[in-house]
């Protein structure tokens, strides 16, 4: 299957259907298929041709669906920019993957001198909307008028859809490769696992430049349903779009979740179309579960874990898993079971599986892998090494099966010989009724090798000491466990995909010293 | 993905949940992976290995799973045989797909010589269950005890999972060949629509060698959802087992669901678990289906259209569109929509689109598309030519795109949800020493959809009689393609090009009914 499919079949099974809903604009599929076919005319006639990339710097817009449909249609690969990088980070992923055109939101035009000045493969740029456009620009909407339709290149399935980049917590982003069949492939898991059913409108709450939202893509294209973008997120405006367009499907990260369930305007809008939320990509609180579950009793939540190497989907806790009996098995803090077309095993440092309850890495495989990672050939095969994607999560089994992260491999604290796993601790934080949000990283200790150190931003008119902090965790978990030191901050530093950026807290800490356990 | 990834996941999932209930023996997923591993070590140690074709004759049984597993766990290709074949039928098969080895379950061990003498490529005969073994064949169990587990092949998922025998139009059936890939992508095609969700439990009624029900074989494995097996169905005893077992997912073929809701134990039995029927392979009047969905209230009802070059599938009649507010529609004769993974045209006889309401030949196409037919390259290409698969099938659309099936363009009929070629008949019946000409023709049956026909033109002086007919076919082929009445008449009426007119045989026996359509 290519990721032009679901057009195809809306275009021959519901051609009127809306297909996109982006402010006042809305266009059916056979509207949307006529505007891709011709950007993907004027790409062919910009020399674009297969294996070529194509690059898009975006918010969230029609335009944006059009690229990723219009790029393989031409028969070239896509790019996606996280627009929260810094230039230097843009024009790094542009030249790792050689991009020859560039798709530029009307909102990032002012960055054009400067990633033309460093790409210097970058042949062409393209403006989508606005009024304006740069010396030496194109503008979509004139390329669209100027050039005739073409066919669908027709890509194989095998062929590279896309160069994700991402994980650039540990120096250079790497670039994923995932093949339009590992895309569509997660796409049927999604769909197999309940959302996206008939009729189904989805709101791009979360970036469309984000694997995580394809995969709403993915879902609303497979089943013909209706794409609605808001071109960042703010929780006001996202509710106003739930209520006035009737939308069935949200993906969130668990940081939107809270601040939509927690607005004002929540109780003012009508949610109640909602069918469906899938969170996930960060730790969500059991408190903002409970909280987002009683405030939409109609809507199916599922927490969905998963990361960018496996077509952003591993494993799901099914809505049936969200139910209160199941509260005291801690299924809420469960990343659920594998996806029907993925397999997971949890391995010691000999590869040896885990039995339940002991911690091991994470290791996965399935149609949703990754081809490997653009130019860097050793770290594919140490990634999949005997077939198994290797995730550098850490996490165990119950006895059902279901699967607990207790951190990031590299984010453990290792304490007077303890492991300490952040999530646990962070989890006990965060029951505290002063705390907002919280992050835990280790910090350096000569007495004991690294030492719990919490950030935490605090709810409006409260107050935190770290004996208070300490006091409230003693009774949640061990001794060892508790925070040793306590800073309050406005905000933590947040990276585009929703996760807690621990580099960057742990920074000045670590300054010309080695933590010893990366 | 590969056929048997369904069982990995379950053995790493839930490995203590039931997998099979064969009568009153149960086994759990990691038993029937252990014997499924122990049997491919039987395999391998016969020799078998990369593109060897294993058969199998028998009944439904957990052993038919245990083969559809082990067979492509040793790296080989699976030839599941349809019992309903007269001997020398089977032997085509066997002969055509050159099998090595044939399982045979315990109830068709009296044919063994016969297979034995005429396949010369068959080394190996394993005999599933039962309590003798001819002469030379080997027991299942024995080899099971006998032989140590391997490890998965792991077929790459494009090698080919099966040679799966349909009717052909010119005589002799045609092996269709389908990759791992293609099933496991219709498996999960066919979870996105809603069956076989978590904690399901399958009762496979139609037969297991089918493709149909190997969708539910594939479903459940997918889910790790419980197989309930009956030898042949029986109503009474699938009731009897529906109750027992508190069955969730049906696969029947329209003459299936209407012997069980109209059997008189159909109110003594709860049925009340039955979550969802999936029904299709032949027309079901609207009569059978109002009745059935009064029968089940609680039931999912989905009407499947499919073919075996599709991988079974091809479109689905949603469960909302069996709602009673939409019979003024004619949805109840409408296959539906085609399934996500699929893509649906209906073109004239250039090739070009028909508008709603014109009839036209149906061609599909996505992943579930097979490779091609065995050893018939020219057929393969006719079928297959510009990447659609065209399906024969005559059908029209609506005006919301809902496919109504009118007729097929190959000569063919739908008996109790086999395909009949009439060709095949007509060259059975043309050996019988009375018969100058015939036609065969599918004529209305309440119990079958359609039931054979055969118009017959006598050479003087003789006579016939339905029974001798039937006997004298009964050893060429299949019993369900005999002829189930016959008419005898002075001339068949002809085309100027030559060509009987079967419109014109058929004419008096569907007035005022539509044929074929669903």
């Amino acid at each position: 299957m290519q990721f032009t499919h679901g057009l195809h079949r809306a275009l021959e099974t519901t051609p009127d259907a809306i297909a996109t809903i982006c402010g006042e604009r809305k266009r059916t599929f056979r509207q949307l298929a006529a505007r891709v076919a011709r950007i993907a005319g004027a790409l062919r006639a910009l020399d674009v041709g297969n294996g070529d990339v194509v690059a898009m710097l975006g918010f969230n817009s029609d335009h944006y669906l059009e690229y990723y449909l219009a790029v393989p249609w031409a028969g070239a690969l896509t790019n996606p920019l996280n627009f929260r990088w810094s230039i230097d980070e843009i024009i790094f992923a542009l030249n790792d993957s050689l991009s020859i055109v560039l798709f530029v939101g009307a909102d990032f035009i002012e960055h054009v001198p400067a990633l033309r000045a460093g790409c210097p493969a970058l042949r062409t740029i393209i403006v989508c909307g606005g009024d304006s456009t740069p010396d030496g620009c194109l503008m979509l909407e004139a390329l669209i008028y100027e050039h005739a339709p073409i066919e669908d290149a027709g890509l194989d399935p095998d062929m590279t859809y896309g160069v994700f980049y991402t994980g650039g917590t540990t120096g250079r982003a790497k670039g994923v490769l995932l093949s339009q069949r590992s895309i569509c492939s997660s796409g049927l898991a999604l769909l197999a696992e309940g959302p996206f059913a008939d009729g189904c409108i989805g709101l791009h709450a979360a970036p469309m430049f984000h694997l995580a939202d394809l995969m709403m893509t993915c879902g609303l294209l497979l089943r013909g349903g209706t794409h609605v973008m808001t071109p960042a997120f703010r929780p006001e405006i996202a509710l106003e779009l739930i209520e006035r367009h009737r939308v069935t499907e949200l993906l969130m990260v668990p940081a939107m979740m809270q601040a939509m369930v927690d607005h004002p305007d929540f109780d003012k809008r009508d949610t109640g179309h909602v069918r469906n939320l899938l969170y996930g990509a960060s730790p969500a609180s059991e408190a903002l579960i409970d909280r987002a579950l009683s405030r939409m009793p109609g809507t199916a939540f599922y927490q969905v874990y998963g990361m960018t190497e496996m077509a952003a989907l591993i494993s799901v806790l099914a809505p049936s898993q969200h139910a209160a009996a199941l509260r005291f098995k801690g299924r809420l803090r469960s990343v659920g079971r594998p996806f029907c077309h993925t397999r997971l095993r949890i391995v010691d440092q000999h590869g040896v599986d885990c039995p339940h309850e002991k911690v091991g890495e994470i290791l996965v495989r399935g149609p949703g892998m990754m081809q490997g990672y653009l130019n860097q050939p050793a770290a594919t095969q140490e990634a999949l090494r005997d077939g198994w994607m290797h995730t550098g999560d850490l996490g165990y089994t119950d006895a059902s099966n279901y699967v607990f992260i207790v951190d990031r491999l590299k984010d453990m604290i290792i304490t007077g010989g303890e492991n300490v796993y952040c999530a646990e601790v962070e989890n006990a934080i965060a029951t505290h009724p002063a705390v907002a949000s919280c992050a835990v990283i280790g910090i350096p200790s000569t007495e004991w090798g690294e030492a719990v150190h919490a950030v935490v931003v605090l709810n409006p008119g409260h107050s935190l000491t770290l004996g208070a902090l300490a006091d409230h965790c003693q009774h949640l978990i061990a001794g060892y466990k508790c925070p040793r030191s306590l800073q309050l901050t406005g905000a933590l530093p947040f990276s585009g995909a929703g996760k807690v950026l621990k580099s960057e807290l742990r920074m000045s800490f670590w300054e010309g010293r080695s933590r010893g356990v990366n």
